[in-house]
């Protein structure tokens, strides 16, 4: 028999799954198991821990084997990733950007470091990520097509690109994307800070957009401490991602000289070291992730009023951050369970407040947000660490 | 009897000094003999390599300790320091930043991360840094000063900011800077990329700006792999910075909220922990470059044609880099110098082209560059790492 939602339900399931063996269990931590220690040894051993050293090749080596890409670029973090995606794509000052409403906030700043404007799309009830179908019905209203580029017919501004977000390892639908893109002369840029290991159709996330990025921040799948990736399959563009986060060097055994406004975004080696390490036992974290989000599955699936969120089914998703969300009228009850599960030292937290609703995004253009707002309240994340699936891996 | 340079005597001079145990020396090389296993290792061990962690706080108290500043806020490199620094004083898209024409990259790039524009200043010879007594005259013939802001007669704009920054460790005469800004009502911010360790009459650089940059590149006196630094004594600018670099987010247990467009340019905590193992051994690295430069300088005074570039009087400099400079008539042997130097394995590079010159940079407004230009053509940088002083420093 079904029982109703309420905090105190929660606790004792998120306690029953997790089995905690100490008093606060985060969100995501990290799990340095494998080769962390001996690569990041090297490094200090041999005094390469910056520009200088083999990690960051054998870093981007690991990458595009992994997700498939013909280039892959490490970088300081995710955010700067994105950054230069944009400016690869060729965004630039006063266009506009199609993005969730629904994401962290590094999807909207890396536009307007551009300089450019986000323009804030509803999501999807079915992959929590930006809606290709009311994307679609949005531009037919708002957007014209001329000499091959697309316009927002009420602001006047060209609309260049598009940059969907797959919400906690969950793939958006791509295809319909795809075609949305070639139909209205949009660039397609995935952020993929969140799903590494995870595939849509087969194929991996980042690897259909003209360029994507990638997080290796602390909370993320596999980390680097700190860092990021662009990901391509336009060698041209890979190669000028590098030339673009190296502050534009031009090659040259001594002399510096820059072609342009560069940045200073490469990954030290020390960091990549940690991410060869990490990248080493990925298939393990992914295996281990989709282990415990099987096991909550099963477990709120008894519970009248909330779901356990789970990968659309074009999607193979690595369940970075598990969420449950709470049906409307049960809606009420999400700050009584973010408080009672923080308090039971069980770590939970809600999805990010919109971006359209940001001081600084506030005037920002955008459609219909009615599906972003529902999950903004109903949507709880629950503590998704790789070590915690570890028991229900079947050997 | 002094003999006369030439790139053969260049070499042997420094394989004098230096007396190399490998096939090569490069220019400046980190030493890591201190802590950084053990500091490491334990971010290894508790799983806090990213955004949470004690290393990140311990740093900042040391640099704050050291520089003897009020407030440090530990970043991903001295370009993001800077770029911060910058936004801090208020620098806005199209106001003018007075910067040295002979710096590295970084100084005039944070200008353009603004929006803003740089405005090129030429050197002293005394210091190679940006001179005071050339920019006086040059404000005093475009600027004018309305209603507490400075203003180019010239371009119309606003100059908001003067950057000098400490050349190879040495300082720019700090007190003639503070006093022009002063009276054109313009922002000092400090480039101390390079002068961790040094200090004008007694205190320490980057504590003069109102906020200031400090780098800690893998090329740096202390590294953190990748990493920089903001300094200031304003205590209200100091947690903005902090505020700016971790994505403007307001403080709560579980909410996202940001209230402005924030950057993510904090340092990882392992880039800190190896930092503050670094900042341990600091005193001990400035004993070694300072015993290795007053070696360079003794062999170098009996050769006719080159001089050793010392330290200005006011300055006690940490020699992070150092140069040697041809007299005029010797200059055109700088090329043959570099080509005779790096076949022998023994790393020297000139210093930068002037940023003035180029592409991106090319249209940007500039005083006569006539000093600058001089040192551009007669500059060449010699191995530099504090472990090559370890034999001179006296016991």
């Amino acid at each position: 028999m079904k029982t109703t939602v309420s905090a105190e339900k929660i606790v004792s399931i998120l306690n029953e799954v997790i089995s905690p063996d100490k008093d606060f269990i985060a969100l995501h931590e990290p799990s340095f198991q494998g080769n962390e220690w001996v690569y990041v040894k090297e490094c200090l051993d041999t005094g390469w821990v910056s520009s200088v050293g083999k990690y960051v090749d054998k870093f981007e080596e690991m990458l595009k084997e992994f997700t498939g890409t013909k280039r892959a670029v490490a970088v300081v973090n995710g955010t700067a990733a994105l950054h230069i995606c944009l400016k690869l794509v060729g965004v630039e000052r006063d266009d506009e950007v199609m993005i969730p409403a629904l994401s962290f906030i590094a999807t909207a700043n890396a536009v307007a470091y551009c300089g450019a404007i986000p323009h804030f799309v509803d999501s999807s009830e079915e992959t929590l990520g930006l809606d290709p179908v009311k994307l679609d019905e949005y531009l037919q209203e708002i957007a014209v097509v001329r000499d091959h580029a697309c316009y927002n017919k009420q602001t006047g501004r060209r609309i260049k690109a598009v940059v969907p977000m797959h919400t906690f390892g969950h793939s958006v639908d791509l295809d319909k994307l795809v075609d949305i893109c070639q139909r209205y002369h949009l660039e397609l840029v995935e952020d993929a800070a969140e799903s590494l290991g995870s595939y849509y159709k087969g194929r991996h996330t980042g690897n259909w957009g003209r360029v994507s990025a990638l997080s290796f921040n602390g909370n993320k799948i596999t980390t680097t401490g700190g860092g990021g990736a662009i990901i391509t399959n336009d060698e041209a563009l890979g190669q000028l991602a590098k030339h673009l986060t190296t502050t534009a060097k031009k090659p040259h055994a001594w002399e510096f000289v820059h072609d342009q406004v560069g940045y200073n975004y490469r990954m030290p080696n020390i960091n990549a070291a940690l991410g060869c390490a990490q990248l080493e036992q990925l298939p393990a974290f992914l295996a281990r992730k989709r282990a415990l989000a099987h096991v909550y599955q099963e477990r709120f699936s008894d519970v009248e009023g909330v779901s356990f969120i789970t990968e659309p089914n074009f999607c193979t998703s690595n369940y970075w951050l598990n969420a449950i969300r709470l049906k409307p009228e049960w809606s009420h009850l999400r700050d009584d369970i973010l408080k009672l599960t923080n308090d039971h030292g069980l770590m939970t937290r809600p999805v990010w407040r919109l971006l359209s609703n940001l001081p600084m995004y506030e005037q920002a253009p955008r459609m219909d947000l009615t599906v972003a707002l529902n999950l903004e309240s109903s949507i709880v994340n629950i503590p998704s660490s790789s070590n915690l699936g570890a028991a229900y891996v079947e050997s």
